[in-house]
């Protein structure tokens, strides 16, 4: 029994006088089902929700969650529906608040570098308005043409220039938000500096549209980097690859902007995926560094640093990219993985750990052997750099579903306790949502889950704001 | 009347326990005093504890706070005391937990370019050890060869090279705290992306002691720049000096470490305390700029350039220090301003007020008009870089106190009142403590300031951490 009311008649008309009668879908099973799923690729994550209303401002929302306060019917934010752990997902039916026409770049600040933008603008619309102005946002996530800014705050998008540029949480100066019980409040702002009071701000990016619904925010931006070299590395196994990385990063003069890995199997999946034939000759890994700076000189002496020191550690051959067309082919590899996988493979489940960097070759020799006695094949690419691996599980053609549903819960367990082992944590950028919430008991201690429920229910006392994520609150039945 | 129970004897031979006897001061004015203020020079803020005892480990802190909790007594952490709000001041009495004997560097760990310390190390020691290994914390606080590394990320730290490098909350990756019920908890940890449940380091960043006391500190370390130069450059006048900065930050090709400035009433005490004797000639105003990196050309180029651009826009001088021993001369001078006024000055009140970068020029005129108007003397020097101005209200000799104490208040909310309409805010670094307290409900919302509150009793139920500072919890009496 859920402890949500259902929606009446009565809030529908509400609804759909506070946004407009067009902005609500409501009784079409069709419309609404792109709203109950995001790219968690399970149904036993989806959930219908029973209205889908589309917001244009604050004010509106304030309204909403007051309503929603009032006759206890969940609400749940959306963005894009890129994410990968249900955030997005009504698991208790009820009320999913789109933010999609809230798309509006509102101002481009060049005097104190910073943008202010609504939730519902995609990422990629940002760097492609402010390059011109020689500006530029550093988040890039690998869904860059398709997310939104908002959903990258509220999930803190990584992606794969985060060596350099750290996380989406950098760049987050301020935010406009309605709380759970639709109070709008403004966080931090157009300043880099800011201790009054608790660090809001912070603590919103990654809650997972569990503590507020963005409706400005306010991103910090850099001079665009005027050079950029990315180098496609090629090795004969991903061991020999990955012991690469830590030195790298430690030794080398110009920090690289992204050092990615993808082991053989992704490499396989992907070239036919694309169709591509770059040269192989028994190459099984590979490592894409990139390199960006204000100095064609000292990028073109790094490159050349990093390649020489690949090839005399093992490396089979170094590409230089560093033309926009040869960058591009490089990069849509790596980002396509995930796709082909997709593409070929009925079952499967995409995690996303993190390790200390330098346990990034063990994991990877645990990870072949848990695949092995488990009959299930894991495919490892993701940041390198950071220590945050993208294992996707797949189901081989000839296991049956049943043998698969008890293989991958018994793999997902084994990788995140090994994980867990070596001082990691079980996900890097996806988030926990609803997929991953039960594991949350096994890496973190009562007394850490207790706060966090304490801090849920500190802004959100109802339990109104999308409930059944993350943790149980206590509340919830 | 205070809702905190007084000390007993049985609570202090307790106490002695748990920390032994000679880690206990109980019962001598005289060594009770020294912690019973921090660097705030104004006795309203400052209150005697009963008693002070300096644990060694988390194990003990459980101990103590679990105890407070038990007994209803107050206990206020203490670092260095170098603090500038407050914030170490026990203003309810009870207990001062001093974290001066936890002050170990626990492990320097290469591969992963993470250090784990004690909260009582001493910021600077970090950097002394780490240098010859090439690592480099980014932190630099102005007390750096003083204060210690818990402080500096329970205040969130900010300093002097915060423009390139940000401020210590970037580089917190994972914490070992007691939370005020005593329970020992583990956040973060030795990874550089983590987004499993909130993110309670960051907000534990900041949070001024009254959430949690920290026991281990993960930081995470960069390759030690190779080369670093600073420009100290000479204006006529600060509002010439202070145009220049928005077109640095936004047009360099290397983006500086620092950029600095002082006003002339600055620059004439600095000089006369340190008996320094720079060419002068008329300049009234001062810019220090630093540069850093790893290869030497691109450091020289950029400088030159920025130095050049400086001239054209009506720079008097450009000196350029690129020794160790110069850099140090100029770092010397912008490090002994606070130092120099409180020598000459009776009565002052430090600001730390921030604003948009593009409207320092707004403030200081704003500034000077207010300090005119009022009958005090407003010093002017901090971070131009960040927009971060410390502005040191000083007593005219010829005012009287009982004047001079009206005077500063209506001066200070008078410079709130400025910041906040240029969109600013009134602490970039030093924090809210009990010394700005009353202002917060002049520059925050009810509806924000209610979720700080609930916040805190989120983690602290009995509100016994740290009471009365940042807000009032609504159960303070």
């Amino acid at each position: 029994m859920s402890k949500y009311n259902k929606l009446t008649k009565e809030m529908v008309a509400e609804l759909q006088q506070i946004v407009g009668d067009r902005n609500v879908i409501y009784d079409d099973q069709g419309k609404l089902e792109t709203y109950s799923h995001d790219e968690v690729n399970d149904e036993q994550y989806a959930q219908m929700p029973d209205i889908v209303i589309k917001p244009e401002n604050a004010e509106e929302i304030s309204k909403i969650m007051k309503l929603a306060n009032r006759e206890n019917v969940p609400v749940t934010p959306r963005g894009a529906g890129s994410g990968l752990s249900g955030g997005a997902v009504p698991v208790e039916g009820g009320i999913v608040l789109s933010l999609e026409r809230m798309d509006k770049i509102i101002e481009i600040d060049e005097d104190n570098l910073i943008a202010v933008v609504e939730p519902g603008v995609i990422t990629n619309e940002i760097n492609e308005l402010i390059a011109e102005k020689g500006l530029f946002y550093a988040g890039y996530p690998m869904s860059v043409e398709s997310c939104f800014i908002g959903g990258n705050v509220a999930e803190n998008a990584g992606g794969g220039r985060a060596v350099k540029y750290g996380v989406t949480g950098r760049y987050i100066l301020g935010l406009e938000m309605v709380t759970p019980e639709g109070e709008i409040i403004h966080l931090g702002g157009k300043r880099v500096k800011d201790v009054v009071g608790y660090d809001l701000v912070k603590l919103m990016v990654g809650s997972e549209g569990t503590l507020g619904i963005f409706t400005k925010i306010y991103l910090k931006l850099l001079p665009l980097p005027q050079h950029t070299v990315n180098l496609l590395v090629l090795y004969e196994d991903i061991e020999t690859a990955i012991k690469q990385v830590p030195p790298i990063l430690t030794d080398s003069k110009t920090l690289p902007t992204a050092i990615e890995f993808m082991d053989k199997e992704s490499v396989l999946l992907v070239y036919k995926y694309l169709n591509e034939h770059l040269p192989l000759k028994g190459a099984n890994a590979m490592l894409l560094i990139e390199l960006d700076g204000s100095d064609e000189d000292v990028i073109e002496k790094a490159y050349h640093d990093i390649g020489d020191k690949c090839l005399e550690n093992g490396a089979l051959e170094v590409y230089v990219a560093n033309s926009a067309t040869t960058r591009e082919r490089v990069w849509r590899i790596r980002r396509n993985i995930p796709e082909a996988i997709q593409t070929y493979s009925e079952y499967k489940s995409s995690e996303d750990i993190v390790v200390p960097i330098a346990n990034i070759p063990d994991f990877l020799i645990k990870s072949r052997e848990i695949a092995k006695n488990n009959g299930v094949d894991i495919y490892c690419f993701g940041h390198a750099g950071d220590g945050n691996i993208h294992s996707t599980i797949v189901k081989r053609s000839e296991m049956e579903k049943a043998e698969w549903d008890e293989q991958l819960e018994k793999t997902r367990s084994l990788i995140f306790e090994e994980t867990v082992k070596m001082g990691g944590t079980i996900s890097g950028e996806h988030g926990i949502g609803n997929k991953r919430k039960k594991y949350m008991k096994n890496i973190m201690k009562p007394a850490t889950l207790e706060l966090m429920r304490r801090v849920k229910l500190a802004f959100d006392p109802n339990n109104i704001l999308n409930p059944g994520k993350i943790f149980d609150t206590g509340n919830d039945e």
